[in-house]
Protein backbone atom coordinates (compact mmCIF):
# COMPACT_ATOMS: atom_id res chain seq x y z
CA UNK A 1 0.00 0.00 0.00
CA UNK A 2 1.19 3.50 -0.70
CA UNK A 3 2.61 5.33 2.28
CA UNK A 4 3.08 8.93 3.24
CA UNK A 5 6.70 9.21 4.29
CA UNK A 6 8.89 11.95 5.71
CA UNK A 7 12.54 11.25 4.90
CA UNK A 8 15.87 12.73 5.94
CA UNK A 9 14.13 15.15 8.25
CA UNK A 10 17.10 16.71 9.99
CA UNK A 11 16.84 17.96 13.53
CA UNK A 12 19.16 19.84 15.83
CA UNK A 13 20.04 18.35 19.21
CA UNK A 14 17.51 20.75 20.71
CA UNK A 15 14.74 19.63 18.38
CA UNK A 16 14.61 22.30 15.70
CA UNK A 17 13.97 21.36 12.08
CA UNK A 18 14.57 24.87 10.79
CA UNK A 19 16.25 27.98 12.07
CA UNK A 20 14.66 31.39 12.58
CA UNK A 21 14.48 34.17 9.94
CA UNK A 22 13.90 32.16 6.77
CA UNK A 23 14.52 34.29 3.69
CA UNK A 24 15.99 34.17 0.20
CA UNK A 25 19.51 33.72 1.55
CA UNK A 26 18.45 31.26 4.26
CA UNK A 27 15.92 28.80 2.84
CA UNK A 28 16.05 26.74 6.05
CA UNK A 29 16.45 29.70 8.38
CA UNK A 30 19.62 31.04 9.93
CA UNK A 31 22.09 28.38 11.05
CA UNK A 32 20.09 25.46 9.74
CA UNK A 33 22.61 24.29 7.16
CA UNK A 34 24.32 22.70 10.16
CA UNK A 35 21.37 20.33 10.44
CA UNK A 36 22.33 18.80 7.10
CA UNK A 37 25.98 18.08 7.88
CA UNK A 38 25.30 14.34 7.84
CA UNK A 39 23.57 14.60 4.46
CA UNK A 40 25.92 16.76 2.38
CA UNK A 41 28.76 14.20 2.16
CA UNK A 42 26.47 11.37 1.02
CA UNK A 43 26.39 10.00 -2.49
CA UNK A 44 22.63 10.59 -2.40
CA UNK A 45 23.23 14.32 -2.08
CA UNK A 46 26.40 14.64 -4.15
CA UNK A 47 24.95 12.75 -7.10
CA UNK A 48 21.92 15.07 -7.22
CA UNK A 49 23.26 18.44 -6.10
CA UNK A 50 27.01 18.16 -6.27
CA UNK A 51 29.68 17.01 -8.68
CA UNK A 52 28.93 13.32 -8.09
CA UNK A 53 30.91 10.96 -5.94
CA UNK A 54 30.08 11.19 -2.26
CA UNK A 55 30.14 8.67 0.55
CA UNK A 56 28.28 5.40 0.79
CA UNK A 57 27.41 3.74 4.10
CA UNK A 58 24.62 4.01 6.63
CA UNK A 59 24.02 7.76 6.30
CA UNK A 60 23.80 7.36 2.54
CA UNK A 61 21.48 4.35 2.85
CA UNK A 62 19.04 6.46 4.84
CA UNK A 63 19.36 9.37 2.43
CA UNK A 64 18.72 7.09 -0.56
CA UNK A 65 15.57 5.68 1.03
CA UNK A 66 14.06 9.12 0.59
CA UNK A 67 14.30 8.79 -3.19
CA UNK A 68 13.14 5.20 -3.57
CA UNK A 69 9.62 4.37 -4.76
CA UNK A 70 8.46 8.00 -4.54
CA UNK A 71 5.63 8.85 -6.95
CA UNK A 72 4.77 12.34 -5.71
CA UNK A 73 5.81 14.94 -3.16
CA UNK A 74 3.89 17.26 -0.87
CA UNK A 75 5.61 20.41 0.37
CA UNK A 76 4.51 23.47 2.29
CA UNK A 77 4.37 26.89 0.75
CA UNK A 78 7.47 27.99 2.68
CA UNK A 79 9.47 25.13 1.28
CA UNK A 80 8.51 26.22 -2.22
CA UNK A 81 9.75 29.75 -1.67
CA UNK A 82 10.20 32.76 0.57
CA UNK A 83 7.13 34.61 -0.79
CA UNK A 84 4.35 35.11 1.80
CA UNK A 85 0.71 36.04 1.18
CA UNK A 86 -0.81 36.24 -2.32
CA UNK A 87 1.45 35.47 -5.30
CA UNK A 88 2.59 38.89 -6.54
CA UNK A 89 3.42 37.43 -9.92
CA UNK A 90 4.24 34.01 -11.29
CA UNK A 91 7.97 34.62 -11.57
CA UNK A 92 9.00 32.46 -8.62
CA UNK A 93 9.21 28.79 -9.65
CA UNK A 94 10.94 27.33 -6.62
CA UNK A 95 14.46 27.27 -5.19
CA UNK A 96 15.77 24.70 -7.62
CA UNK A 97 16.12 26.23 -11.08
CA UNK A 98 14.79 24.78 -14.34
CA UNK A 99 15.17 21.10 -13.44
CA UNK A 100 14.12 20.59 -9.81
CA UNK A 101 15.27 17.36 -8.13
CA UNK A 102 11.76 15.87 -7.85
CA UNK A 103 10.98 14.49 -11.33
CA UNK A 104 7.42 13.70 -10.23
CA UNK A 105 4.33 15.78 -9.40
CA UNK A 106 4.83 18.05 -6.38
CA UNK A 107 1.79 19.30 -4.48
CA UNK A 108 2.40 22.66 -2.83
CA UNK A 109 0.12 23.62 0.08
CA UNK A 110 -0.97 27.24 -0.11
CA UNK A 111 -3.92 29.48 0.63
CA UNK A 112 -3.45 31.27 -2.69
CA UNK A 113 -4.45 29.59 -5.98
CA UNK A 114 -2.04 29.48 -8.89
CA UNK A 115 -1.93 27.45 -12.11
CA UNK A 116 0.37 24.41 -12.22
CA UNK A 117 3.95 24.85 -13.42
CA UNK A 118 5.58 22.20 -15.59
CA UNK A 119 9.33 22.24 -15.02
CA UNK A 120 12.14 20.28 -16.66
CA UNK A 121 12.73 16.64 -15.87
CA UNK A 122 9.15 15.71 -15.10
CA UNK A 123 8.55 17.93 -12.07
CA UNK A 124 5.12 19.59 -12.08
CA UNK A 125 4.18 21.94 -9.26
CA UNK A 126 0.48 21.81 -8.35
CA UNK A 127 -0.87 24.40 -5.93
CA UNK A 128 -3.44 23.00 -3.52
CA UNK A 129 -5.69 25.36 -1.61
CA UNK A 130 -8.20 23.00 -0.03
CA UNK A 131 -6.15 21.51 2.75
CA UNK A 132 -3.74 18.77 3.69
CA UNK A 133 -6.14 15.85 3.16
CA UNK A 134 -7.06 17.03 -0.32
CA UNK A 135 -3.38 17.39 -1.17
CA UNK A 136 -2.69 13.88 0.11
CA UNK A 137 -5.56 12.43 -1.88
CA UNK A 138 -4.29 14.03 -5.09
CA UNK A 139 -0.71 13.05 -4.35
CA UNK A 140 -1.64 9.40 -3.81
CA UNK A 141 -3.55 9.43 -7.09
CA UNK A 142 -0.60 10.95 -8.90
CA UNK A 143 1.82 8.51 -7.28
CA UNK A 144 0.00 5.55 -8.91
CA UNK A 145 0.81 3.05 -6.17
CA UNK A 146 4.18 4.40 -5.19
CA UNK A 147 4.76 6.31 -1.95
CA UNK A 148 4.28 10.02 -1.36
CA UNK A 149 7.11 11.94 0.25
CA UNK A 150 6.24 14.79 2.55
CA UNK A 151 9.08 17.25 2.26
CA UNK A 152 8.45 19.92 4.85
CA UNK A 153 8.76 22.44 6.31
CA UNK A 154 8.40 21.71 9.97
CA UNK A 155 4.89 23.12 10.35
CA UNK A 156 3.63 21.07 7.42
CA UNK A 157 5.07 17.88 8.89
CA UNK A 158 3.51 18.72 12.27
CA UNK A 159 0.11 19.19 10.64
CA UNK A 160 0.24 15.82 8.91
CA UNK A 161 1.49 14.09 12.07
CA UNK A 162 -1.26 15.67 14.17
CA UNK A 163 -3.79 14.37 11.66
CA UNK A 164 -2.18 10.89 11.88
CA UNK A 165 -1.67 10.94 8.11
CA UNK A 166 2.07 10.25 8.17
CA UNK A 167 2.94 6.56 7.99
CA UNK A 168 6.65 6.87 8.65
CA UNK A 169 9.09 9.62 9.52
CA UNK A 170 12.86 9.30 9.31
CA UNK A 171 14.59 11.78 11.60
CA UNK A 172 18.33 12.44 11.58
CA UNK A 173 19.72 14.22 14.63
CA UNK A 174 23.24 15.51 14.25
CA UNK A 175 25.43 17.69 16.46
CA UNK A 176 23.99 21.15 15.84
CA UNK A 177 22.42 23.20 18.62
CA UNK A 178 20.17 25.89 17.14
CA UNK A 179 18.59 27.48 20.22
CA UNK A 180 15.68 28.88 18.23
CA UNK A 181 13.66 28.10 15.15
CA UNK A 182 10.88 25.67 14.35
CA UNK A 183 10.57 22.86 16.87
CA UNK A 184 9.25 19.53 15.62
CA UNK A 185 8.11 18.06 18.93
CA UNK A 186 6.78 21.07 20.84
CA UNK A 187 3.20 20.29 21.82
CA UNK A 188 3.21 17.17 19.62
CA UNK A 189 2.40 14.04 21.65
CA UNK A 190 3.51 11.33 19.25
CA UNK A 191 2.79 8.34 21.52
CA UNK A 192 -0.74 9.63 22.11
CA UNK A 193 -1.12 9.99 18.33
CA UNK A 194 -0.12 6.35 17.96
CA UNK A 195 3.51 6.71 16.91
CA UNK A 196 6.55 4.91 18.26
CA UNK A 197 10.23 4.46 17.48
CA UNK A 198 10.59 1.44 15.22
CA UNK A 199 14.34 1.67 14.66
CA UNK A 200 17.38 3.63 15.81
CA UNK A 201 20.78 3.53 14.11
CA UNK A 202 23.58 5.88 15.04
CA UNK A 203 26.57 6.82 12.92
CA UNK A 204 29.50 9.14 13.52
CA UNK A 205 27.50 12.03 12.08
CA UNK A 206 23.86 11.45 13.02
CA UNK A 207 21.39 9.40 14.97
CA UNK A 208 18.77 8.03 12.60
CA UNK A 209 15.31 7.25 13.94
CA UNK A 210 12.43 5.64 12.12
CA UNK A 211 9.15 6.58 13.77
CA UNK A 212 6.06 4.74 12.58
CA UNK A 213 2.40 4.49 13.36
CA UNK A 214 1.99 1.62 15.82
CA UNK A 215 -1.77 1.84 16.29
CA UNK B 1 39.02 24.63 38.93
CA UNK B 2 35.87 23.11 40.33
CA UNK B 3 33.06 22.71 37.85
CA UNK B 4 29.31 22.44 38.06
CA UNK B 5 28.43 19.38 36.03
CA UNK B 6 25.21 17.70 34.97
CA UNK B 7 25.84 14.02 34.26
CA UNK B 8 23.85 11.18 32.73
CA UNK B 9 20.95 13.50 32.09
CA UNK B 10 18.66 11.23 30.09
CA UNK B 11 16.34 12.62 27.47
CA UNK B 12 13.64 11.13 25.31
CA UNK B 13 13.86 11.48 21.54
CA UNK B 14 11.32 14.30 21.85
CA UNK B 15 13.37 16.15 24.44
CA UNK B 16 11.73 15.28 27.75
CA UNK B 17 13.86 14.70 30.83
CA UNK B 18 10.94 13.59 32.96
CA UNK B 19 7.45 12.32 32.32
CA UNK B 20 4.21 13.85 33.54
CA UNK B 21 2.48 13.05 36.88
CA UNK B 22 5.48 12.61 39.19
CA UNK B 23 4.44 10.90 42.42
CA UNK B 24 5.57 8.35 44.98
CA UNK B 25 5.27 5.52 42.47
CA UNK B 26 6.77 7.51 39.59
CA UNK B 27 9.77 9.50 40.84
CA UNK B 28 10.63 10.52 37.27
CA UNK B 29 7.04 10.82 36.08
CA UNK B 30 5.00 8.31 34.14
CA UNK B 31 6.92 6.45 31.44
CA UNK B 32 10.28 8.00 32.26
CA UNK B 33 12.03 4.81 33.34
CA UNK B 34 12.40 4.26 29.58
CA UNK B 35 14.78 7.23 29.51
CA UNK B 36 17.23 5.27 31.62
CA UNK B 37 17.37 2.12 29.50
CA UNK B 38 20.94 2.87 28.51
CA UNK B 39 21.94 3.37 32.16
CA UNK B 40 20.42 0.38 33.96
CA UNK B 41 22.67 -2.27 32.34
CA UNK B 42 25.90 -0.39 33.15
CA UNK B 43 28.35 -1.46 35.81
CA UNK B 44 28.07 2.10 37.16
CA UNK B 45 24.40 1.51 37.93
CA UNK B 46 24.52 -2.18 38.84
CA UNK B 47 27.38 -1.74 41.29
CA UNK B 48 25.48 0.97 43.15
CA UNK B 49 21.84 -0.03 42.86
CA UNK B 50 21.87 -3.62 41.67
CA UNK B 51 23.50 -6.90 42.55
CA UNK B 52 26.85 -5.87 41.07
CA UNK B 53 28.21 -6.91 37.70
CA UNK B 54 26.84 -4.89 34.80
CA UNK B 55 28.29 -3.90 31.46
CA UNK B 56 31.44 -1.96 30.75
CA UNK B 57 31.99 0.03 27.56
CA UNK B 58 31.13 3.50 26.33
CA UNK B 59 27.75 3.81 28.08
CA UNK B 60 29.39 2.78 31.34
CA UNK B 61 32.30 5.17 30.82
CA UNK B 62 29.85 8.07 30.56
CA UNK B 63 27.88 6.85 33.56
CA UNK B 64 31.05 6.52 35.65
CA UNK B 65 32.11 10.07 34.81
CA UNK B 66 29.15 11.21 36.85
CA UNK B 67 30.65 9.74 40.00
CA UNK B 68 34.27 10.84 39.52
CA UNK B 69 35.69 13.78 41.45
CA UNK B 70 32.31 14.80 42.84
CA UNK B 71 32.53 16.63 46.18
CA UNK B 72 28.92 17.74 46.54
CA UNK B 73 25.55 17.53 44.81
CA UNK B 74 22.77 19.99 44.21
CA UNK B 75 19.26 18.69 43.62
CA UNK B 76 15.84 20.26 43.30
CA UNK B 77 13.13 19.73 45.85
CA UNK B 78 11.22 17.43 43.51
CA UNK B 79 14.22 15.18 43.12
CA UNK B 80 14.41 14.86 46.89
CA UNK B 81 10.81 13.75 47.17
CA UNK B 82 7.21 13.99 46.08
CA UNK B 83 6.15 16.33 48.92
CA UNK B 84 5.08 19.79 47.72
CA UNK B 85 4.71 22.98 49.77
CA UNK B 86 5.79 23.23 53.43
CA UNK B 87 7.29 20.13 55.06
CA UNK B 88 4.40 18.52 56.92
CA UNK B 89 6.81 16.65 59.14
CA UNK B 90 10.40 15.52 58.90
CA UNK B 91 9.60 11.92 58.15
CA UNK B 92 10.60 12.02 54.47
CA UNK B 93 14.37 11.65 54.09
CA UNK B 94 14.60 11.08 50.35
CA UNK B 95 13.92 8.26 47.91
CA UNK B 96 17.02 6.30 48.75
CA UNK B 97 16.68 4.76 52.25
CA UNK B 98 19.24 4.96 55.06
CA UNK B 99 22.37 5.04 52.90
CA UNK B 100 21.78 7.26 49.86
CA UNK B 101 24.15 6.86 46.90
CA UNK B 102 25.73 10.32 47.30
CA UNK B 103 28.25 9.92 50.18
CA UNK B 104 28.91 13.68 50.12
CA UNK B 105 26.91 16.78 51.10
CA UNK B 106 23.75 17.24 49.03
CA UNK B 107 22.19 20.69 48.77
CA UNK B 108 18.44 20.55 48.24
CA UNK B 109 16.77 23.63 46.75
CA UNK B 110 13.52 24.47 48.50
CA UNK B 111 11.41 27.40 49.57
CA UNK B 112 10.77 25.77 52.94
CA UNK B 113 13.50 25.65 55.59
CA UNK B 114 14.36 22.43 57.34
CA UNK B 115 17.33 21.32 59.47
CA UNK B 116 20.04 19.23 57.78
CA UNK B 117 19.73 15.45 57.83
CA UNK B 118 22.81 13.29 58.30
CA UNK B 119 22.29 9.94 56.58
CA UNK B 120 24.45 6.84 56.47
CA UNK B 121 27.57 6.67 54.32
CA UNK B 122 28.49 10.35 54.51
CA UNK B 123 25.44 11.83 52.78
CA UNK B 124 24.14 14.99 54.47
CA UNK B 125 21.08 16.75 53.07
CA UNK B 126 21.21 20.53 53.47
CA UNK B 127 18.08 22.51 52.61
CA UNK B 128 18.81 25.80 50.88
CA UNK B 129 16.13 28.48 50.75
CA UNK B 130 18.04 31.46 49.37
CA UNK B 131 18.35 30.50 45.74
CA UNK B 132 20.46 28.65 43.20
CA UNK B 133 23.56 30.83 43.47
CA UNK B 134 23.66 30.49 47.25
CA UNK B 135 23.31 26.74 46.91
CA UNK B 136 26.13 26.65 44.37
CA UNK B 137 28.39 28.73 46.60
CA UNK B 138 27.84 26.40 49.54
CA UNK B 139 28.21 23.32 47.37
CA UNK B 140 31.56 24.51 45.97
CA UNK B 141 32.76 25.20 49.53
CA UNK B 142 31.68 21.76 50.67
CA UNK B 143 33.26 20.11 47.62
CA UNK B 144 36.72 21.38 48.66
CA UNK B 145 38.12 21.64 45.16
CA UNK B 146 36.25 18.76 43.62
CA UNK B 147 33.35 19.24 41.20
CA UNK B 148 29.70 19.75 42.09
CA UNK B 149 27.15 17.54 40.37
CA UNK B 150 23.77 19.02 39.59
CA UNK B 151 21.33 16.16 39.77
CA UNK B 152 18.03 17.51 38.55
CA UNK B 153 15.14 17.64 38.01
CA UNK B 154 14.65 19.23 34.65
CA UNK B 155 13.48 22.60 35.94
CA UNK B 156 16.48 22.88 38.26
CA UNK B 157 18.89 22.14 35.41
CA UNK B 158 17.11 24.72 33.23
CA UNK B 159 17.47 27.36 35.94
CA UNK B 160 21.20 26.77 36.29
CA UNK B 161 21.70 26.74 32.50
CA UNK B 162 19.74 29.95 32.09
CA UNK B 163 21.98 31.54 34.70
CA UNK B 164 25.07 30.23 32.81
CA UNK B 165 26.22 28.49 35.98
CA UNK B 166 26.55 25.00 34.47
CA UNK B 167 30.02 24.27 33.10
CA UNK B 168 29.19 20.98 31.41
CA UNK B 169 26.12 18.87 30.76
CA UNK B 170 26.20 15.29 29.59
CA UNK B 171 22.99 14.32 27.83
CA UNK B 172 22.07 10.77 26.85
CA UNK B 173 19.29 10.41 24.31
CA UNK B 174 17.90 6.91 23.93
CA UNK B 175 14.96 5.52 21.98
CA UNK B 176 12.02 6.55 24.16
CA UNK B 177 9.30 8.88 22.91
CA UNK B 178 7.43 10.41 25.86
CA UNK B 179 5.07 12.85 24.20
CA UNK B 180 4.62 14.88 27.37
CA UNK B 181 6.53 15.78 30.50
CA UNK B 182 9.31 18.22 31.30
CA UNK B 183 11.15 19.47 28.23
CA UNK B 184 14.80 20.39 28.64
CA UNK B 185 15.17 22.64 25.61
CA UNK B 186 11.82 24.42 25.37
CA UNK B 187 12.53 28.14 25.42
CA UNK B 188 16.19 27.52 26.31
CA UNK B 189 18.52 29.08 23.74
CA UNK B 190 21.78 27.32 24.57
CA UNK B 191 23.91 28.89 21.81
CA UNK B 192 22.79 32.36 22.90
CA UNK B 193 23.72 31.43 26.48
CA UNK B 194 27.18 30.50 25.24
CA UNK B 195 26.89 26.72 25.09
CA UNK B 196 27.91 24.39 22.30
CA UNK B 197 28.28 20.67 21.62
CA UNK B 198 31.84 19.67 22.48
CA UNK B 199 31.51 15.96 21.82
CA UNK B 200 29.06 13.41 20.47
CA UNK B 201 29.42 9.65 20.82
CA UNK B 202 26.68 7.23 19.87
CA UNK B 203 26.27 3.66 21.07
CA UNK B 204 23.66 1.03 20.35
CA UNK B 205 21.56 2.32 23.26
CA UNK B 206 22.10 6.07 23.43
CA UNK B 207 23.58 9.13 21.84
CA UNK B 208 25.84 10.87 24.33
CA UNK B 209 26.43 14.59 24.01
CA UNK B 210 28.77 16.75 26.04
CA UNK B 211 27.60 20.37 25.97
CA UNK B 212 29.97 22.93 27.43
CA UNK B 213 30.26 26.66 27.86
CA UNK B 214 32.16 27.96 24.86
CA UNK B 215 32.10 31.66 25.76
Amino acid sequence: MSKLRVCSFSLSVDGFGAGPHQDLDHPLGVGAEALMEWFFPTQAFQSRHGPGGGETGVDNDFAEQGFKNIGAWIIGRNMFGPVRGPWLDHGWTGWWGEDPPYHVPVFVLTHHPRPPIAMGGGTIFHFITDGIEAALHQAFEAAEGRDVRLGGGVETVRQYLNARLVDEIHIAVGTALLGAGESLFSGLDLPRLGYGVARRTATARATHLIIQKTS
